[in-house]
């Protein structure tokens, strides 16, 4: 068990009617003129942000819109949002969607309060913000686990580098989950929320660490969870407990939780980054199913038993002691069959990445042939490179 | 899946030497003036007291000693306690110690910032604390989880009433967890928290609730970490890994993350604090061992598939599908075999309890026949004595 800080003070409202509570809770948290930060308009039509409204106004508090964030959010529209706080003297700002949102949220927040610096800055870890805004969240969307998170993501269209940074003060000071507000989620969605939800964990499962017995077995009940009930809001969309389950996942599986005490490394992410940095229309679940399976043919034998664990205690695969690798490529297959039984693609040829951009993609990842990303085995251009290919010819 | 609220802001510094951060994390949430709180003198022999203050001196914070907490901590001091903050103008607790310390701490935090107020209404539920003096543990026991939950226990002599109250105010700032701290505690104790942490979580598992796939996991995973772990530790006191997995169960166990979206009831602990508020000898987590069998005799016919699940999935017993009670009794039965093993007893009959005085227990416990306990079983004062004589009688 290694040395590690747990903190997640982010609070929770979680079950129908939550909403209702969101100007309360505001007030609570000191907000008097709040950057109201949305998406499409899917919100509008489903009618909760007509309630939003009400429900600030009820409680007496100015706010500004902002809506038109896109998935994989882009830095200049942050920029645009930071302007308007700082011109419209914003002191609270409230996320309503997925991880989109609640990431172009975070960076908002940060860059607002921090106006000397410039907020992409951050994204490059060239700079670390000093404070923040309070923010708050209302989810329509289980997949990023951002409302628990202390990660912010964000794309910089000029040099198509999607770039992630941590920090407490990312973490939102509260989230309000509505398991309906998930019903009208496609099954696109849906598939690729129960993907991202269950990388957060299984990259963290996956990482280098011993003796973590009890945040193993926690991982291990995140994933079986996803398993089970993305499967079935994938076929039921109006089930209430699938989609619960499956948001209250995302929350527990990206709040650290199912990472204790063990390294907390991102091999398959930072992977996905550069495919939907250089294709901002690829869904970031979608490039992570579709890279996984690679990954894992790729380092398996680095972590055996790590491997076996997986396939027996998440996926009940019958264990074959004699002949380990058995197990393990057993475990890779159901994933890879839950995968594709979900619509997600198992190669990176299924989207629009031509053989030619593979090199791109790891020099991209790897920063130019310089960065090793860490490991039970570390990943240098040549390992990405492969990855990437074997992603790209995999005929499975 | 029920609407629940999660609010869980304690930040955790989890690992070896972690206590050497303590003056600076009081610092950081406000502390200059300390109650420097403990039980005997174990950490003055072990030397932790000498590291703490010498830690908060260098950051140039007063204190306040006052020691000599007991298990099951007792009005009379918490009382004693609220004086010395009122006049030594504290404006931060420190607990060094374990649930009794904290439990104590908790209430003098209240009853200092509530003066107005007499502080065993708190535990009466005649009154609710209003604000409280922020608060910081340097965790030495795993046990009573009391260092993320919102639960406060304390016992009132004249009386013999053990009662409980929660409050969002209850969470401590920090806890500072330390496996090595616990290095020194008893085979008797190990057992008894061993006992204790998985009472918190088995009473939320046997709440009624329904579809609550993540959580049950989630309980589960605790439960046989802790199973495991508690056994290595009995063995092994100074095994790291064991200590470190029971410490990190003890605070997941009671923070509500085991319970989310179940309703949370407390059967066995309320037939349990009767026991220990009439004999303040009796630890808690034997206590607890000694009735928990009788009452899952008594009540599982009421929840038969949560006691084949419990059976199943903690103890990996394997499912007679035709005939459910074999499987749940096998269940119980490896349940208080492990209780055995680690020298707990399975009947109250083992401690100073006298069979005159089951009318008593059963009397306080449902505070002169007026109370029942709801679960699925409801128990009224009928249901509690038979419990309490079950017990009383068993032979197992």
């Amino acid at each position: 068990m290694e040395t590690f800080e747990f903190y997640t003070p982010t609070r929770v409202l979680f079950g129908k009617g939550q909403e209702e509570n969101v100007g309360k809770l505001v007030k609570e948290f000191g907000g008097t003129t709040v950057l109201l930060h949305y998406g499409g308009q899917s919100a509008e039509r489903s009618g909760l942000l007509g309630k939003v409204r009400k429900c600030l106004e009820a409680e007496g508090i100015e706010y500004v819109e902002f809506g038109g964030v896109q998935a994989n959010p882009e830095l200049p529209k942050v920029r645009e949002g930071i302007a308007l706080c700082l011109k419209e003297k914003v002191d609270f700002v409230l996320a309503v969607g997925g991880g989109s949102v609640i990431d172009s949220a975070k960076d908002i927040a940060n860059g607002a309060a921090n106006p000397d610096v410039d907020v992409w800055d951050f994204s490059l870890k060239k700079a670390t913000p000093a404070k923040t805004l309070p923010k708050g969240v209302i989810l329509t969307l289980a997949a990023a686990g951002s409302e628990m998170s202390e990660s912010c993501v964000v794309t910089n269209p000029e040099t198509n580098l999607k770039r992630g940074y941590n920090s407490r003060l990312n973490r939102v000071q509260f989230t309000i989950e509505n398991p309906e507000l998930t019903y009208t989620v496609s099954k696109y969605q849906t598939a690729c929320g129960a993907v991202d939800i269950a990388m957060h964990t299984m990259e963290r499962f996956f990482s280098p660490g011993e003796d973590t017995d009890l945040t193993d077995a926690l991982a291990e009940a995140v994933l079986r969870t996803i398993i089970k009930n993305g499967r079935i809001a994938f076929y039921e969309p109006e089930n209430y407990a699938a989609r619960g389950n499956m948001m209250w996942a995302s929350s527990l599986a990206h709040n650290d939780l199912t990472g204790s005490g063990r390294r907390w490394l991102l091999q398959v992410h930072q992977l996905e980054h550069e495919l939907s940095g250089l294709h901002t229309n690829i869904t970031h679940g979608a490039g992570l199913a579709a890279l996984w399976g690679s990954w894992a043919r790729y380092v398996y034998k680095n972590c055996m038993s790590r491997f076996v664990r997986f396939a027996v205690n998440v996926w009940g695969v019958q264990e074959d002691f004699e002949h380990p690798e058995r197990t393990v490529m057993e475990g890779i297959r159901r994933q890879e069959a839950y995968y594709r039984e979900l619509g997600m693609p198992l190669s990176i040829r299924e989207f629009s990445i031509k053989e030619e951009e593979l090199e791109t993609l790891a020099e991209m990842c790897s920063f130019g042939k310089s960065r090793v990303v860490p490991g039970y085995k570390d990943l240098a251009y040549e390992d990405m490179l492969a990855i990437y290919r074997m992603s790209f010819e995999y005929e499975g």
